[in-house]
C-alpha cells in the first residue's frame, strides 16, 4: 500500500484494482454490501486510519471520516466523496474514482499546512447504482428521507432477501434507518468527484469537468402477463406469450425514444418468468429507463411508450401493468457553489450529466457540486469505462484546490 | 403415509404435493439435486422399500428399485418409471406422475399374484426436463452415451457449478458417469406414463393415450454482442444495443413459426449481460426452441430464424453467434410395442407429443412405448398442469394392466 504522505489516485485505484472482478460479464461487480464491497470499505477505511480520520458508520451505513485537525465544531462541514458499489460488469472508476480521490486530497491539504476554516468529511454512500434493490442513491434518499423507512424495509433484492434482513447482517438497525436532520444539519457543502460517463471530454484538452445539471431521469417496470405453456406442445395459434408483447415493446421504446431530440430511453433488463428454454414465459418484466433534461419530456414519453406496450399486450391477449420505481427531476447544481468551483478551475469546461448520483439528490437539502474526470472511451457501465493515469491523478489535484478554497 | 396395500396414485400426488412448491413463479419448482428433488426421491426410495424393492442407484444417478419376487436372472427386464425433476414453476405432475403410477402398479401386480416371467425395475431419471444444465434428458442420454462424459463434466449450471462437482456432491463418482452396457444389455424394454402436454385427450371419454411419436425438437443459441454503455449517458444514436436485435429475433421467431404448419418455435429465456436496469446490454442471449414432425423441416426454420437475427444484428453493428445446443430427430416409439400396448388397451387413442422423455432417448437402444394421462387444461410445464383424481388412478390401473401383459 501506497503510504498517505505518496498516494496517488492512479496509486490508490492500482491497489484496489482486484477487488471484485467478474470473470463472466468482464469489469467489476461490486454490489452493496457483497465481499467485493465490503472488502473496498475496509481498504477505505484503513486507507482513512492511516490518514488519522475519525470514522463513523452512520444509522443508513453512510462512512463518515471527518478531517478536522483544528478541532472546530461540526458544522458548515465541507463534504466531498462517492460511492464503492458498482453496477453488474462495471468498470472500475464509477464511483471509486472519488472515493481515491478525496484521499489523495486530504493528504494534499495536509501537505499544503493548510489551517481549515470548516471540518471536512470524506463520504462513502451505499448502494449508489441501485443494482442490488432497484433503487439508486438508496442511502443518499435515505437520509434526506426521499425514501422512506418503511419503504426501504421493503425492498427486496434478487436473491429474496429484504433490504431490512441485509442492513441487519451488516450491522445497521433498520428501526433507526431514514431521514438524518442532524448530520444534514451539520453539512455545508457536498462536492462529488466522478468518472465522466459520456464524451463531453474526450475531444478537449481539459481533464476536468464542472457539472451543471442531472437530466431528468426514472426507471419504470412494464410487466406482461400471459399463460406460462409448454413451448413444445403448444400450437402457435393457442399462445398468449408475454415475451412476444415485450419485444414489440423494446423495439418501440428504441423507435418512441429516438424520435425525441436528447432523450435516452433503454431496456437494460428483462426477466422472463419462469425463464426456461423450453417453457412459454407466463410473464416478463422489462425495466424501462428514460431521461431528458425536461420533465415533461419524460412524462409524455413513458406515456407514448406504455400505450404501445398497451396495445402490444393486448394483441397477444396478455395483460398489461406499468409501475413507476423512481423518478428524478432534472437537477441544476447549486449555481453559487459552482461559480465558486469554477473561478479555482477557470480551464474546466461546464458539462451536465444523464447519470444520477448521490450530489443530485442531497442537492435539495444542500448546495452541491460535481467534478468530472476524462473518460477517453465515453462508455461507462461497462468494463470499457476508463481514466488515464494522469487524469485520474489530476483529478485529485482538481478536487483539493476546491476544497483548499472551500475550507480557507 | 398410505400404505403399500392401499395407496392409490392421486394419494401418492397427495403425498409429494407440499415438495417443492415456488410461491414466487407459482407451482413447482424440483430442479435435479435441489432439496426439492432430492427430498422427493427420499419419499421415492422410502416407497420403495415399503414395497421391498431392491434398490440401487447406478453411476448416472439414475435410481432402479426391482421387483423380483421370482428371483429371475435379471435379463430381458421390462422398465417403467419416468422423472421427478421439473422446470421452474412447473406443474405437480410432469415425471411424478409416471413414478407414482409405477408404485401403485407394482402394487396390484403383487395384489394380482402373478408370477411374473421377467423381472421389472422402477427406474428414475434426473434432469429430464435439462432445467438445471440445458440438456434434457441428461440422465438417459449418459446412460446410452449419446451425451459423452467429457461434455457433462464441463456443464455448468446458473450458479457456477459444473455437473461434475454437482455429480460428486451428490455421491457420483464423475469419472463413471457414461454409457452403461451392462444395464442396457439387461433391459427388454420400457414404458413411461406421462401426463399429456397437449389438448390431445381433453374432448375425449379415454383418460388415457397411447404414443406414436415425438417430434423433432432442438434448442438454440442465439448470442447477440454489442457495447454495453450507461443508460442516462449515451445518445440513441451513438447505441450498439444487442437488446434491440434480440426483440426484433424473437418478433421473427414468432412470424416464421407460425407461417410453418405444425411447426413450434419459442424464445422463453432471454438473457441481457449484465442485465442492470441502467445498462445498455453488452450482449443478449436469446434461447430458441423449435419442433416439428419433419426433421428437415426443423433445420430449415431454424436456418431462416439465424438469417432474420443476424441481419437485425448488422442493422445494430452487434455481433451474431448461433449455437446448436440439442438437437434430437423425430423419434417413432416401436411399432410392435405400441402393438402389444394398444391389445390390452384397445380404447386408448394413438397421438404424438411434442415433448422430449426419457423413452424418445432409450428408443435407440430398447423397444420403448409411452401411456399419457388426461390433462384438462391441456397446459403444461406451467402450474396450470392438472390431472384429475380419477384420471390419475385410471393411469395407474392401466400401466399396471401393461405390465402385466409383458411380464407374464
Amino acid at each position: 500500500m501506497s503510504t498517505a504522505s505518496t498516494a496517488t489516485v492512479s496509486g490508490l485505484m492500482a491497489e484496489i484494482a482486484h477487488i471484485g472482478t467478474d470473470p463472466a460479464r468482464g469489469g467489476y461487480s461490486r454490489p452493496v454490501y457483497s465481499a467485493a464491497e465490503l472488502e473496498l470499505r475496509e481498504w477505505f477505511l484503513s486507507a482513512a486510519t492511516e490518514r488519522s480520520l475519525e470514522i463513523e458508520t452512520d444509522r443508513n451505513g453512510i462512512i463518515w471520516a471527518w478531517w478536522n485537525p483544528a478541532g472546530l465544531a461540526v458544522t458548515d462541514a465541507v463534504v466531498t466523496g462517492s460511492h464503492l458499489d458498482s453496477v453488474p460488469g462495471g468498470g472500475a472508476f464509477d464511483g471509486p474514482l472519488g472515493v481515491a480521490s478525496a484521499l489523495v486530497a486530504v493528504d494534499e491539504l495536509t501537505a499544503s499546512g493548510l489551517v481549515p476554516s470548516r471540518p471536512l468529511a470524506l463520504a462513502v454512500f451505499p448502494e449508489e447504482e441501485g443494482s442490488r434493490y432497484g433503487l439508486a442513491c438508496l442511502g443518499s434518499q435515505l437520509m434526506t428521507g426521499r425514501v422512506s423507512r418503511e419503504r426501504a424495509w421493503a425492498l427486496t433484492g434478487a436473491d429474496g432477501e429484504t433490504f431490512a434482513d441485509l442492513a441487519t447482517r451488516n450491522g445497521l438497525d433498520p428501526r433507526y434507518i431514514g431521514r438524518d436532520q442532524e448530520r444534514l444539519d451539520q453539512i455545508g457543502c457536498f462536492v462529488e468527484l466522478h468518472v465522466e460517463q459520456g464524451r463531453g471530454l474526450v475531444d478537449t484538452s481539459s481533464a476536468i469537468a464542472i457539472g451543471s445539471a442531472i437530466l431528468g431521469h426514472g426507471r419504470w417496470l412494464l410487466s406482461f402477463r400471459g399463460q406460462g405453456n409448454h413451448a413444445g406442445t403448444t400450437l402457435m395459434t393457442d399462445r398468449h406469450d408475454p415475451m412476444i408483447a415485450a419485444a414489440a415493446t423494446v423495439l418501440d421504446v428504441r423507435r418512441l425514444g429516438a424520435a425525441v431530440d436528447g432523450a435516452r430511453a433503454t431496456v437494460g433488463k428483462l426477466d422472463p418468468v419462469p425463464g426456461g428454454s423450453n417453457v412459454i414465459a407466463s410473464r416478463v418484466d422489462v425495466w424501462l429507463d428514460v431521461r431528458h433534461s425536461d420533465d415533461a419530456v419524460v412524462a409524455a414519453l413513458v406515456a407514448d411508450i406504455a400505450a404501445a406496450a398497451r396495445a402490444h399486450a393486448l394483441a397477444e391477449n396478455c395483460e398489461f401493468t406499468l409501475t413507476e420505481a423512481s423518478m428524478s427531476p432534472r437537477v441544476d447544481f447549486d449555481p453559487q457553489l459552482r461559480g465558486r468551483v469554477s473561478s479555482v478551475l477557470p480551464d474546466a469546461p461546464i458539462l451536465p450529466t444523464g447519470a444520477g448520483h448521490d450530489a443530485g439528490v442531497l442537492k435539495d437539502e444542500i448546495p452541491t457540486a460535481m467534478l468530472f474526470v476524462r473518460n477517453p472511451t465515453g462508455v461507462s457501465h461497462s468494463p470499457e469505462e476508463y481514466v488515464e493515469d494522469p487524469d485520474a491523478d489530476a483529478g485529485g489535484h482538481a478536487l483539493a484546490t476546491v476544497l483548499t478554497d472551500l475550507l480557507s
